[in-house]
């Protein structure tokens, strides 16, 4: 057992603080890093001991593994926790630490490298009888082998640049003619794009839905899945809304999911907690996608479902422990919804929103959560992720979640940035989200930035204060929810 | 059915809101009533309508009768949501709204004066085998009788004063010879207080718990318990901490007094939410000491184990629906601990600390609910009850909750009066609390006010701000946690 008495957060923000929340609770002490333009940030003030990294460029601060492994040697750091994003999956920051003794609260470097590189992880977990899209798992020049391919998997199929990413080169095709007349130019445009001719063929999953496992593995091979997540709300690949559970999976195939999960993380031999993702299509197979080895932003929801708290579960299995909970154990309690608040404009194409947050009041409320890791007076700046926080709900059931969480962006009062607030509300609210008949292709579907315009009357007022108002007098005026509210002329007295 | 569109919250403070919550989920209008003082109240600008009841003194607004039944029916309230305290247990109140077409969001005036007059409701009570504390429940005047009594039920047992009340004219007797030597006195002492001599004798229960089972029933005699509540750590009879599970209630005896509070329940007829009061001795035994008709303060416990909303389901009731939880289907998840914010002095007696709240920044983070009717800015006063709020955790444990608690009443920041965080902090960390083996003789056995006397940094540093610094500057400065997160000047910068 390695004791842990003092962590260092590799992170800022909501989870930072999130972090130390937990640690806290378990008697260890904290450090926080900043850079230069969070020295005021909550993460700071909330840690026992911070040091500067630096400039806020994140390449000279919170990503570099240099300064922050001297840190840890300095303040006499027994572990990291590295958050999301930032560190969170180089394993040469795992590396380092490990080198000098520092545990990271993560799976190895190597579990990292083998999930990192898609064309291994499948490789490896298709011995595992993990499913996967179905597809050639190796590059394709020739046409005949290509239609060979194709007919087995069955049209659609994707024509993916071996050599691609991000969605260059990709191409939909519906049928062995498209495919002949395709093939070539797919090719050649792999070819200009990456130097390298070679594309893969897969299955064209129609309208998918994302959902994810959480798993958790302690060090001696013990590995349980934490139920699912649903994401498929998302815009431009980044998650819009999330919920435990998903609202279309039957019992069984939670379990089949589920179990491919732990399955995945046994292969690479997995430690802590982490997630697989899965594509669903209409009639509920699922395909691994990719594994995230570390905390994910959304891992709220499955805490509020099951009770567990992942942080702690986490740094327990750092320093050794076995896992305290098994399969068998854990139920899902009721329902969660989080949605993610960025300073983001909805109205302008979601350009990131900075300034300075002149109001800012929390909403309240049974079943409410905020996670965040901003407060009255702070600026969002270009530096970082303009995410303010997270705003989960939980209720008895999945309707009574999103009242709740509907409820809650209500009463959430931000001014001085446009958010992605109403664009959430907008989300919740949309009758194919309701129902649960959603997928991937929700935001494009449904969303034109006119549907926002009718904007409400206290987002309308919390802008004016923000506008005409100095900071004091700001917050002395937080909470107007309606226009009856305010319409104290109207009021009789007696 | 009865439909109901628009509710009336006959409350102030932390319920109104909480109630109003509740209602806006479900679609339904709400109207507050506020005094002169509480007009820039966050329950008033967050309701649909509010209406002035005049001035401050409870006895002309929020206990004034025909004000607020005429408000009613100008409004056009199909129901009034009592909340707690006020008129809430008013059977003249219940009437009041029967007679003029308004439903009361609770049980019938017959049931609150069947359970509002003690020895009414022990008599009931009996017949439906619920435990009473074994005694006569007849006046005795006569020492033979007296002596015979005491017998049957065993020393030591307790007189009381018939027509007495608030423990005035009562006595621990230990003996027969005691009894001989104190029954004449305390006839004598019953006399000469109340103008009566008759006296009651029952069984004194050493060091009791304060146990309550949370009950729910509809219009069609179906009564279901949402488990207990442990409150034994108060301080003059009023809850300091609550509680639930109960750390030490066995499965069987959950079920046991469960199912005797059901019966009290059922045999008064009950409606809605109410809430069964037992005491428990050390073997745990349990005897009826009262019931509450209506919402308690502490109800959010329970609404975190459950993850039952209480309110809507009194909502729900009261409109004529079934109730839709069974028994069979309620479990218990993890366990909550609340405890009571006032604006109290503990260093002084308690008394009640009045002014204005200059520094107020709620605690956040995974399980913690915070449940206020205050903000920054607001005033205390003496007009009504001092409590501040109510700070609520949840955890998948005892331990957890608790710490989690402790964690947030560290990060809940007051400046400007005088609370009980601290010593709801004393409270927690004590190992009797810790143990569960406590009593309602808690804070009398344990506390003395010097205890709290080394005050944590961080609550000087709130008191600090609040005596040096205008209302922004306050706001810009919320949440130091420790010293050295202010050691700013130790701190290294690469």
């Amino acid at each position: 057992m390695k004791e842990i008495k003092k962590i260092l957060v590799a992170n800022r923000g909501e989870i930072a603080l999130r972090v130390m929340r937990s640690a806290r609770q378990m008697g260890i002490q904290t450090v926080a890093v900043y850079s230069d333009i969070d020295r005021n940030a909550p993460h700071v003030r909330y840690a026992d001991e911070a040091v500067c990294l630096g400039e806020a460029n994140a390449s000279v601060s919170y990503l570099n593994i240099d300064k922050i492994v001297k840190v840890c040697l300095e303040q006499h750091v027994d572990a990291v926790h590295p958050g999301y994003g930032f560190l969170s999956e180089n394993p040469l920051f795992a590396n380092a630490l490990a080198n000098n003794g520092i545990k990271l609260i993560g799976p190895s470097a190597r579990s990292m490298e083998l999930m990192g590189d898609k064309l291994t992880s499948k490789q490896l977990l298709e011995k595992h009888q993990v499913p996967m899209v179905p597809g050639l798992n190796e590059a394709v020049r020739d046409l005949s082998k290509a239609k060979q391919v194709a007919k087995e998997i069955g049209y659609p199929v994707m024509i993916k640049a071996s050599a691609g990413g991000g969605g260059k080169g990709m191409r939909i095709i519906e049928s062995e003619q498209e495919l002949e007349s395709m093939m070539e130019r797919a090719k050649s445009e792999a070819a200009s794009a990456f130097g390298n001719d070679a594309v893969f063929i897969e299955k064209f999953v129609t309208n998918p839905k994302h959902i994810e496992v959480q798993v958790l593995a302690d060090q001696y091979g013990n590995t349980i899945h934490l139920f699912e997540r649903e994401c498929s709300v998302q815009r431009r690949h980044q998650k819009v809304i999330e919920e435990a559970p998903s609202a279309v999976l039957t019992e069984e195939k939670r379990k089949e999911i589920g179990e491919a999960a732990v399955r995945v993380a046994k292969a690479c031999d997995y430690e802590g907690a982490g997630t697989v993702e899965f594509m669903v299509d209409q009639d509920l197979n699922f395909y691994f996608l990719e594994m995230n080895t570390r905390l994910q932003v959304e891992h709220c929801v499955t805490e509020e479902i099951t009770g567990v708290d992942l942080v702690k579960e986490q740094i327990k299995v750092a320093r050794g422990e076995k896992l305290s909970i098994e399969q068998d154990q854990l139920k899902i309690h009721g329902h969660a919804v989080e949605v993610r608040v960025y300073a983001e404009d909805p109205q302008n194409n979601f350009l990131p929103s900075t300034g300075e947050l002149k109001v800012y009041v929390r909403p309240q409320g049974p079943g409410v959560r905020v996670d965040d890791g901003m407060e009255l007076g702070m600026k969002v700046t270009t530096h970082y992720d303009p995410m303010i926080g997270k705003l989960i709900a939980k209720g008895a059931n999945r309707e009574e979640a999103i009242d709740r969480l509907i409820q809650a962006i209500n009463n959430f009062r931000i001014g001085g940035v446009e958010t992605t607030l109403q664009f959430c509300k907008f989300a919740l609210n949309h009758e194919a989200f309701r129902s649960g008949k959603f997928d991937t292709g929700f935001v494009g579907k449904y969303f034109q930035p006119e549907i926002l315009q009718e904007v409400d009357e206290p987002t309308m007022l919390a802008a004016a204060i923000a506008a005409v108002s100095s900071l004091d007098e700001g917050t002395k005026t937080p909470f107007f929810t309606n226009q009856k509210s305010m319409a104290w002329a109207s009021r009789k007295s007696y």
